[in-house]
Parts: structure tokens; C-alpha cells; sequence
């Protein structure tokens, strides 16, 4: 197959709900700070209930992350499952405004679209619970072998191994990727999904995977260790190429050869955090599959994750390709 | 009845779907730049496909004013109409969210929640494309008999004249506040409404109505003079208590004994202009509700103003009642 896509994703079709909320309201509700909790429709209409008026925006990691591909100017697709319904229309609308192919069906009977709600505390950290609705329909018959063999990078969303149906569609995904000498890539996603799931993303990241991203706690928590340097020395002697996110500390890239520090984009104002780690990936794997070295990689990384922390939403609101441009790439 | 509410208000029930957009895009679609054009499921639809990503927020004239009276600290309430889909869950939401209370049933049967279209350009400018759907059913059986004779001010929303059960309900509020000594105000809402229903519009000014607001568009549009001034000398021999807003040259406010004129608060960079005059009659509403003098009135009305179109949306993003008190109030 030709070299069609820059890179095909595939995850969660979620939209987000966005609202501001104050640190007593996190613990009053008993979330865990900074982490996605999964909550079912009926714990999901409570706590909606509770937060204050939101905006409510395209999400989910890894459509982020194509949706920043594209906005870099890259050619990209996602795979997942939307309802038939308006929040589904909105997520497909999304997609394909900012230049990404989404062709999955909608599901036409069964639970809505999934949401998240995200509640953003003053200090610009994101709590996220998820609803998932639709999207834990998306399986094996979703995934479009002529689309994973003509994509040069094949990312995966870590958050998918919390459903059985998506676990499937994995394997067939990283089988038809191998088998054309596709790149795999999976994110961890979520400290909390990496205890649910670490003998399977284990065993996953030995047999497929080539690129893999975290942050340090979900890296940390793929060891089970406290310290960094340990995690990076396990991931760099199992992955052939990682990059860590460390937030304000900017990031690692780890390769069999080389360690390289990548340092952060300065950012006047942190308002919030969500999206952070999927626009990464999305510059890393535009750098990559337009053939730039690791640290320039590394650079339109940090440059894509600057931009999206800056204001509140989980996609870029500037074509990221101008911001590239315009930083003399 | 007791006074229980600063101000109940009629309008449409609309969630907002926001995005960038160039000039050229506005000529392109054949839309009146500044204005709200009126659209079908089916332009809607093709509309909403040629689009940027965009996100959904709350909307709706008369909502926003509610919302802001809300945000400032007053007892608000709001009539209108959603069906029964996620965008209507949205925007009840939101309504209850900020304090506000919204009680009418959502549409079971028929079209769905309204949805504007809006596209803001570099400028500020927002052009916006409404889809009434279940907003047009709002009918005289939807407006409670014990909210109106308990709020102080009754608020209309000139878009409503557009529809004709609306026009009905309008009759009947005004009617009871009238025979219960309410002050029943109304605002013009825009430039083609005004073409569009001038006698109509002339004849409930003046049969039913205490205050007006208008921009200096539809105040022109309702004499068909080019002359601001020709404009207000009509307002003032018309409706006892006038506010005409002017942009940046702030506002006029116009009482049969006197012609105020109120200075604009100073905003740092105009980001999206949607929702400021919603923002100005909220603050000028709850300024006379809360017996206020006129210039305080107005400068509340253009502090909420200034903080709505600072930001994308049209509903304050802060609490307007901090904002007030840091000023003073």
C-alpha cells in the first residue's frame, strides 16, 4: 500500500464538557485530581447536575491527537464510534473540519455518544470522568485494514484496553500494521488505566509496540516503581523508541541509542491542561513521519502541547502549522 | 404576589455553536455580516458541514440576560422552549448551573433544540445563522401565570415576534403584568426583526411596553431614519425608559425627563462581540430592580457588557456580581 496517512488513530470518540470548578469541589465529589475516573450514565447525570455552566467540545485523546496531526498539516484518520445523536454529529463535524477522515458508521441503537466532564481547577490541572457510552462499541469490524496498511504511523490509546470489543480491534490493528511494516505507537494514557491493565500492556508494548508514549506517573506506574530514571531505563530496554512527558521539566525522548532531553515551550499562563500529553504525540509523529530527527520531533512535541495548555480545550485553536512555521520549522 | 424574581424572561432556547471563520467565508455563505438570518433544518445542515470546528455553548438572547442577571447576584427566570435531546439537557443545564430557574417542559414530540450558528471573524463580529426547531413551540400554556406576576421586570425577546404562537405568549405576559403592575420591557433583538415586524412591533411598544432596548441599528430600523439622533427623540416621546447601545460609543439612555449618556467600559482586546447587549440589558435590569439610579444602571449594563465580549460566548465567564463589587457596586 502507498504512504496515504501521516498517521491513523484509534480511541474513544468523546466529547468533553468543560467547566471550571474549585479544589472542595473535587474532593466533595470524591475524585482523584488529575486522573480519569469511568463512570456509568447514572453517576455521569449526577455529577453533571453538580458542575457549573460548561462549554462542551470535541475530546477524546487520541481524536485530539489526529486532529493535531492535521492541524500541523499532516494527512490523518481516526477510528472510533460516535451514537447517532447531536453530540455524535458534533464529534464527526469536528473531525473532518479540521482536515482528518472519519468514516466509522455511527452506532444506531444501543447507549449516546460518550462524554467527558472535566472539571478545571484555578491551577489549570484537569479532572476528567468519562461516560462511554457508544464508543465501547467500536471493535474489530470498525477497523479498516486498507486505511492501518496505508498509514506510516498506527497509534493506539491506551484507554481502549479498559473494553473487550477494542482490545480485539487492537490486535487486528498491530497484526495488519506489523504484517505491512507499519509503525505501532500506543499512548498509556492514564495512571490508573496502567494498574487496571499492566501485565496486558506489558505484554502488548514486548510483542507490537515500537513507539510508546507516557508521562512520568503512568511510566512509573508501568514499573512499578518511584523513580524516573528506573522507568526510563526499563522503557528504553523494551520499546525501541519512547518519549516521556514530565510537564514543567519538558520531556525524554528514549531511543536503543541515545537519551535526549527535550526542553519545554515557555507558556505565559497555564489554564488548562487538558490535551497536553495527545497534542505530544501529535507533533512527535508528524515530526517522525516527515522524517525529522528525534529532537526536532521533540520540539514540534513541546511546541503542539504549549499551545493547547494555553487555553481552555483539548484541540489547538491556531494552525499548528503556521505556529511551526513560524518557529522556523 | 410577593416580588420573588428580579426579572422573568421570554425568549428562545438556543445552544450556540461557535467558530472562527474570514471574511470570506461570511460572502461566500451569502450571510449579512452582523446579522442573524434565519435558517431551515436543511440549510442548517449544510451550514454547519462547511464550518470550522467550533464549540457549543448556551445560548439564546433572553437565556444569556437571565444568565447574566444570575451571575450578578439576582433572582432570574427563564421561559422557552427545548425538546427532549442532549443539546436541550445542555441547555438546562447551564441555565440551572449559573442559578437560574427554568421549569418549562421539553418538547417530546417534533424538532429539535434550536441551534445558532456563529461564526466570528478576526473583527470581533459575530454573523450568526439560527435554527428555531422547538424553540417556535413555545405557546401561551408555557408561560406560568404565578412567575410572571412574581418578578419585577418581564423581559421579551423582540426574536420571538418572528414566531407566531410566541406572539400569543408574548400577548398573555404582557397582559398579566400589566394587571398585576409589573414593568414588562423589551428589547429589539436585531436590525431584520425590526424590518420585518416594524408595525407590529410599534404597536406592542406602544400598548404594553415600559423599557426598551435597542442598538442603534434597530432603533434606526424602527423610525426608518438614517439619524441616530431622529431616533431617540422618537424613542423618548414613545416608551417611558429607553436604553440605546451604541458600540463603542457606549450608550444612551433615554427617560422622558432626561437623556443620559453612559460612557463604555474599557476592554482590552474585543475577542467575540455575541452576547453584549444581552449582557447590557442584564445589568441595566438588575441595577433598576435593585432601585438603582439610571447612570448606575447603565454603567452595570456596560461592565457586563465589556467582561462578555472579552471572551468567545456570550454568557459571563466570571461572576458579574464580584466584577460589580470590585468596581464599587
Amino acid at each position: 500500500m502507498p504512504d496515504l496517512y501521516d498517521v491513523a488513530a484509534i480511541g474513544n470518540a468523546i466529547v468533553d464538557v468543560i467547566s471550571p470548578a474549585d479544589d472542595a469541589f473535587i474532593d466533595a465529589q470524591g475524585l482523584a485530581k488529575g486522573g480519569m475516573t469511568l463512570v456509568d450514565a447514572q453517576r455521569s447525570s449526577a455529577l453533571y447536575a453538580e458542575m457549573a455552566p460548561g462549554v462542551e467540545t470535541s475530546g477524546g485523546s487520541a481524536a485530539n491527537t489526529v486532529a493535531g496531526v492535521a492541524s500541523f498539516g499532516g494527512a490523518a484518520v481516526f477510528l472510533g464510534k460516535v451514537a447517532n445523536d447531536q453530540l455524535g454529529a458534533v464529534f464527526t463535524h469536528d473531525m473532518r473540519a479540521i482536515g482528518a477522515r472519519f468514516d466509522n458508521l455511527p452506532l444506531q441503537i444501543g447507549p449516546a455518544t460518550a462524554a467527558c466532564m472535566i472539571n478545571v481547577t484555578p491551577d489549570g490541572q484537569r479532572t476528567m470522568c468519562t461516560y462511554l457510552g457508544a464508543s465501547t462499541h467500536f471493535a474489530e469490524d470498525d477497523v479498516d485494514d486498507t486505511v492501518i496498511e496505508a498509514a506510516k504511523i498506527v497509534y493506539l490509546e491506551g484507554y481502549l484496553f479498559d473494553a473487550e470489543p477494542a482490545r480485539r480491534a487492537f490486535a487486528k490493528a498491530a497484526g495488519l500494521a506489523r504484517a505491512s511494516g507499519r509503525m505501532l505507537a500506543l499512548t498509556l494514557s492514564d495512571g490508573f488505566v496502567v494498574e487496571r491493565h499492566r501485565q496486558a500492556l506489558l505484554g502488548f508494548i514486548d510483542s507490537q509496540v515500537d513507539l510508546l508514549f507516557a508521562n512520568e506517573v503512568e511510566a512509573t506506574a508501568l514499573f512499578q516503581t518511584d523513580s524516573f530514571e528506573a522507568a526510563a531505563e526499563a522503557l528504553r530496554g523494551r520499546v525501541k523508541l519512547a518519549a516521556v512527558t514530565r510537564g514543567e521539566k519538558g520531556s525524554v525522548i528514549l531511543s536503543q541509542g541515545e537519551r535526549l532531553q527535550v526542553a519545554p515551550e515557555r507558556v505565559e499562563k497555564v489554564v488548562d491542561t487538558t490535551g497536553a500529553g495527545d497534542q505530544y504525540a501529535a507533533g512527535f509523529m508528524f515530526g517522525l513521519s516527515r522524517g525529522r530527527p528525534l529532537q526536532a520531533c521533540g520540539r514540534l512535541a513541546s511546541l503542539a502541547a504549549a499551545e493547547v495548555i494555553s487555553h481552555y480545550g483539548p484541540r489547538p485553536q491556531v494552525q499548528l502549522k503556521d505556529l511551526a512555521a513560524a518557529k522556523g520549522f
